[in-house]
């Protein structure tokens, strides 16, 4: 018997407590249960957001919030900036040039980062740009971006600042009113423990001002739509009932163990899980700021990254992810977010160990758990 | 005790079978299990489609497979026609609006239907339509539109014939191929018994041709990319994976039952609401054919539909729909589709007869029962 474990970066593993409640008898979004339902997950949305503004869910991926929040806040012919340093930053530029917004790229090669700095200086040069867009933690590259630094440099200016915080809702500190995002997306299937089919948009005062002049098509995604129904505890279209459901008791998880606590069991395992792969003579695949949502790793050196992968599927039952695109054999990432705790890192390095052997490496067994075990040994 | 249980004309019961299958351990889209699982899923929608073209799955409402379907085939500036005879019908208008495509209205009163005939002239009288949109079942009044008719007159010509088919899929015949629809939508939570969160796509040679010219922007609603995916058992953006899942064992069932039984016991769930309803002296809000996946029922005279529906709701824990728009007050609408059996019919009728006297209507204790056992007694 091999146990099957999901430890890839998204989707991630759900609580059986929240899949046995998601397993309930169907209810109706009109009606009195739906609105009981509804007003306790838009209260706790706003926690774990860190925003006074109301939170939208939207019954679609997270690629489909990254859209809403391009159509609902811009026109044809608006210039923006994207952060351009993995997957997800390329998706931000393919989305805006499907609708016509022009993007000045801020590029960084995968794994690396883009400082504040080159930020300001994009918007001292090129003067009228509306928005500044990149991820929070992209996850392609397993890169931590600095979104605090750019909100400093967006806030009480004209720019907005537009973060796709799909895989770092409820992983890594992002307090968006405090920082000053603007437009703050995620998606249910990573930090928030659900299967995938919701996505979020959150919207402060600059990006609902923006909302007012934007002329971009929508309808399902028409953000002020939304609105007046979330106001009223209610959904504009049909929502993914289901995935809603399991969200309260989510959220009700988030709050009894603290949001605080959240971050900073993410930290433990992601520190660990750095020292278990480095412990093993591995090259993290971030040379900027990790994200502590997953961990990216380089291939051996000789070693398709895909090999990797097959292995942890064939031999141990376990989900891990390759490279995506250009990244595709040189790296695979382990995901340690959302419903994951310390020995489920213990084992994801054990798995390491036993595949990196197979494949013919040098394995010093037990290194990566040594190195992990004193992370977990320090004091909380 | 007073069961609970959910009789509104979508989201729909979803079988316990299916909602454990949904509760097992979340798989990751981008692995074998999830190929092997949407081979099969794969083919059974051609199957409950009718067609050999592929069904696209989309994580979303109804709604934004409509909008799919606009966004995919059309350009800002073409004109279409639209049936327009009830609130779904009032969607296809705004969506196109939303896009810039100009729009025909076919309207008839809500209730009412529009005969192929009006198609066909409209089409002769306005050259270039581009597309006619429809419902097939027009969930805000019960009535089912013509498609077979409609088709009859597009087909052959430069017209696409684009089917709203959310409340119809597996439950009134709609072979796509044979009658020659060249789009159909569907949605998971209606005649599919699922959550709502998934919706599809199905276009036909001639949807596909008018895909490689249209201009609309898109990027999450992208069909031909969508398509890209789908031909390798994959998904361009990340699925749904739940709903997915149970998707596999709603198609199984569906099997199992055969497609046709699966329309006639819709047919003989619908003909006995209807003669039930009647046998109460209520009035059918439907003046056309009426849609076997609901029955709208007027309200009697001097009540207020919405006091039905909460009776509905607070004395026998029942959840049905009241009218929508400028509806609501005026109808209610008892739900018959997907998972749905005789007995929940007269389960139906039987809390009907209770709400009416309970509102102080004269009742014949018993009378829609009876109705109801009569088609149900009729050999199928």
């Amino acid at each position: 018997m091999k146990k099957y474990q999901l430890m890839a970066p998204g989707p991630t593993p759900v609580p059986s407590e929240v899949l046995l409640a998601m397993a309930q008898p169907m209810i109706h979004h009109r009606t009195p249960q739906y609105e009981t339902l509804f007003v306790e997950v838009r209260a706790g949305l706003k926690k774990v957001f860190q925003t006074e503004a109301d939170v939208l869910p939207l019954a679609c991926s997270g690629t489909g919030a990254m859209e809403a929040a391009v159509v609902n806040t811009l026109s044809a012919g608006d210039t923006v900036a994207a952060i351009r340093a993995g997957k997800f930053g390329d998706r931000w530029v393919e989305i805006c040039r499907a609708y016509g917004v022009n993007v000045v790229e801020l590029a960084a090669p995968f794994g690396h980062s883009v400082p504040a700095e080159r930020v300001a200086e994009t918007l001292r040069t090129h003067k009228g740009v509306k928005a500044v867009l990149t991820q929070h933690s992209e996850s392609s590259t397993g890169v931590l971006h600095d979104v605090r630094g750019y909100a400093a440099v967006t806030r009480g200016t004209d720019t907005m600042l537009i973060v796709d915080a799909v895989s770092s809702l409820g992983i890594a500190d992002l307090p968006m009113d405090a920082w000053g995002a603007d437009l703050v997306v995620s998606g249910s299937q990573k930090g928030l423990m659900l299967p995938p089919g919701v996505a979020f948009c959150a919207l402060g005062e600059k990006a609902w001002a923006a909302a007012k002049t934007s002329t971009l098509p929508k309808y399902y995604f028409n953000l002020a739509e939304e609105r007046k129904a979330v106001v009223k505890n209610e959904a504009h279209f049909t929502p993914a009932v289901s995935i809603i459901v399991g969200l309260r008791e989510v959220l009700r998880m988030i709050e009894t163990e603290g949001l605080r606590n959240v971050f900073k069991r993410h930290d433990r395992l992601a520190r660990a899980t750095r020292a278990g792969v480095e412990a093993l003579g591995l090259e993290l695949f971030a040379k900027a700021t990790p994200s502590p949502a997953l961990t990216a790793v380089a291939a051996p050196k000789g070693v398709d990254s895909e090999k990797v992968v097959a292995a942890y599927s064939k031999t141990h039952n376990i989900t891990i992810a390759g490279g995506q695109g250009e990244m595709k054999g040189k790296v695979f990432r382990l995901g340690h977010m959302g419903y994951a705790a310390e020995f489920d890192v213990i084992v994801a390095l054990a798995a390491l160990e036993q595949v990196l052997s197979d494949l013919g490496q040098p394995v010093d067994f037990g290194a990566s758990i040594g190195a992990a075990q004193k992370i977990f040994a320090e004091k909380s």
